[in-house]
């Protein structure tokens, strides 16, 4: 690593892109662009029994779905036994993806500004085919060109040091009801302003100013990108962070002053947060281990699909793909079709003049430490009516019952669509007012943006779907400020 | 939890407990005490054979050996294979001990110094019976009582937050090698200066100042206490810190100014040692799990002690053990026995007049996930000769042959006597001068206390050897500030 330098720092370079009013091309023009490469690639997605799939298998033995190669993934099943939740013991099926991918953006300062270099990337999940991804979205096989296959374009500036300075390197979970374990590389690297970095079909420059924008709209932003970009933060590690004369009026430059504010704005000292999360990792148990998917029961694979008798919960299905702008034109692979109501919400207050994030310590059968931090409510498969009364969880009445004054962000936001198909949930930020007294059970807990960012920083802390909400109405935090 | 409240701060009490020059008692009386408790105590404790330990048993179907109650812990095989160091697949014994205790201080303000509440506590492994424990040091069952039994002393102050306000509570793991992912939570609870707490017959009040200079004699400051104390930080969450202006030209002086240091004098910024750690965990691969100890290659159980067949790295072997000062009064336990000659060290340089230290990032076979950072050297199974020349870790010459003008610290500390027999490892610190320019392979990376301590704070991220030499050196930091 190189000494340390007197510069413009990582967080002066990110509040100048998220304040950035004179980006390089406007949003309309991104949206315009997008819809033009999901024209110009002929994408076909169609469902097809998993039996039939190309170079896939159910093997005899233990049921469990994987390719013939070994790579890529395979779904297997979990047994799990918690003392955290309703119920106390269950198996299930599971995507099992051991290896360490990457996901990341190339940044560079374009006429004073820092870019991100976004992919319109197809992913045969997705409802709309095409999403903005980070440049780079690889796995290990991927990058390292086990595959055979083109190398992954860009993938150079995150491999070699002396291309691009690293400004973002975490390791980072992803969805614990569907995966067991899976970590990703979460990675943003910037590019010398005079390294005349080839601008390839389906890849533009973006400010964080438009990606915010670009994350107020439903299903753009995909998965991989929010997650990254909840790394973002506004204030450097050591620095007492401020809070502005004019308190925030407008809810996104509460959500600044939240990613900004002195621990002595909180509620909670951060010793205190960390405290309650130890507390929480020995107050919970979690025995999670696979186990060969035949053994699970309720759940049975028919040749067309693996789905649990009731229909509950998902099932995993097989699709067909022909797509021109990939690194293979076509292919047939399992993705998991998830039901249908999603909720994924953060109740927040103002408490002392400072936005607070109330998160939960939450269990799931994929967390590789017990807990990680949630948002308020994560509901992901409670149907298209929602969970039975009796068994909704705490806070999502108060989430899904809230007005239109209280609603502060509402969105839809696709997962991954390379292993879920047309998985979108409902992403809400709700407001309460800041004389309501909430009755807060053990396992929820106060906090600013910026107490959660610390956490964001260090592995398996912070949940996909809180880091994907924060990044949704963080990104543009100070647009207005 | 209390909503904050304007106060001193925990920084500030520890800061001024550091720096107590009029203690409660003095550090002599300390010890006096610490050998009268030993005296007063009759303690007795022999080693007998496995076969005939009361209440432990080999079990005939897995070679395991465990407690007939299924309590305390079970030594189990583990079978590792990592990609690295030299050797990339074995098995050997490991300690499985799931449940997760309690290690504690209760402190409190006497005459407005913050004083810690240690316990004469005799372990049966330790070589002089009698050291320094935390007021509390409980396994699960101990404080909730399972066992029947006492109940352990000032447990209380820790289960019940209406008893004393939580300073420090962190999810903490121990020796890798020795242990299967076994983690206590380290803790700090602070006493309002009106409750009449009790004292017991082994118990004393000592300050942080004392605390450090007790850290400087073999032997006194057991290793659960120096856990805790690692957690002690003089400077908070989101505080620039600074540089004082005279910089220290004693090594205390040194070590407590790069514990307060900012960002900025800091070799590598905090985003960028954050960075490197994630390379590692992405980097390196680990998979352990248990295995019954039978099926455990060139390890055997004679009835005596189960042991490696050329003697190598450590034995298991039983002690009978007879001490009043306990809560339970005589009894019998297995013990583990390593080899003689381990060496703890970190190698230390003033880089731009700030101290650093080289952590290394390692992989041991009882890792929750795959490295925690560890000192420069941690040689733990050399024996009496130490490591062959060619199996030699890297700095480890640097270290065992530094001059006494390079050597800041040099003594022997106890690993855990409740699990450990005669286990005393050489706890070194080594400055290497400003000017050479070493070579640092890429599981190194150059960190100053303050943002190693950064990592201390979230579970499995800072290594039991680590954290124990830091407390070593970092406790009494600021006495002669």
């Amino acid at each position: 690593m190189a000494h340390h330098e007197h510069r413009a720092s990582r967080e002066e370079l990110y509040l100048a892109s998220a304040q950035a009013h004179r980006p390089h091309a406007s949003t309309d023009e991104i949206l315009e662009w997008l819809a033009e490469r999901h024209r110009v690639n002929d994408y076909q997605v169609s469902t097809m029994p998993l039996a039939d799939l190309r170079g896939w298998t159910v093997e005899p033995e233990t049921g469990n779905l994987r390719h013939e190669s070994g790579r890529f993934f395979s779904v297997e099943g979990v047994d799990v036994a918690t003392d955290f939740g309703p119920r106390s013991a269950w198996k299930q099926p599971i995507i099992n993806q051991p290896e360490i991918g990457i996901v990341g953006f190339v940044t560079q300062e374009i006429d004073g500004v820092l870019h991100f270099l976004v992919q319109a990337k197809m992913e045969p999940g997705n409802v709309n085919y095409v999403q903005l991804s980070p440049t780079v979205q690889a796995t290990h096989s991927n990058y390292t060109g086990v595959h055979g296959g083109t190398r992954t374009p860009y993938v150079e500036y995150f491999l070699d040091s002396n291309r691009a300075r690293v400004l973002v390197n975490q390791l980072q979970s992803e969805q614990g009801t569907r995966f067991f374990r899976k970590r990703n590389r979460n990675m943003i690297v910037r590019v010398p302003s005079d390294d005349r970095l080839e601008l390839r079909d389906n890849y533009h420059w973006v400010t964080l100013h438009q990606l915010g924008q670009l994350s107020d709209i439903d299903n753009v932003v995909n998965m991989d990108s929010r997650s990254v970009l909840s790394a973002i933060r506004f204030v450097s590690f050591g620095e007492p962070g401020w809070v502005p004369e004019a308190q925030g009026t407008t809810f996104s430059t509460a959500v600044f002053e939240s990613s900004i504010a002195p621990d002595s704005a909180a509620n909670h000292e951060f010793e205190s947060v960390v405290a309650w999360f130890a507390d929480m990792r020995a107050r919970y148990r979690l025995s999670a281990s696979l186990v060969p998917l035949k053994y699970v029961q309720d759940w049975h694979y028919d040749g067309v699909s693996i789905s649990h008798r009731d229909g509950r919960d998902f099932s995993v299905v097989g699709v067909d793909v022909v797509a021109a702008g990939r690194e293979v034109g076509s292919w047939q692979q399992p993705l998991i079709d998830s039901a249908e109501g999603g909720v994924v919400a953060f109740v927040c207050q103002r408490q002392s003049g400072v936005l607070h994030l109330l998160v939960q310590a939450l269990v799931e059968p994929g967390t590789l430490d017990i807990v990680e931090l949630a948002p308020t409510v994560q509901c992901l498969s409670g149907g298209r009516q929602g969970p039975q009364e009796g068994l909704r969880p705490v806070f999502y009445d108060l989430v899904c019952e809230a007005g239109p004054q209280q609603i502060r962000y509402d969105r839809l936001q696709s997962e991954e669509g390379g292993r879920f198909y047309h998985d979108q949930n409902r992403y809400l930020v709700v407001e309460v007012d800041e004389r309501d007294a909430l009755e807060i059970p053990e396992n929820y807990c106060w906090v600013t943006i910026r107490q959660l960012k610390e956490f964001v920083r260090f592995n398996n802390c912070v949940n996909i779907e809180a880091r994907s909400l924060i990044a949704c109405v963080g990104t543009s935090a100070g647009v207005a400020w």
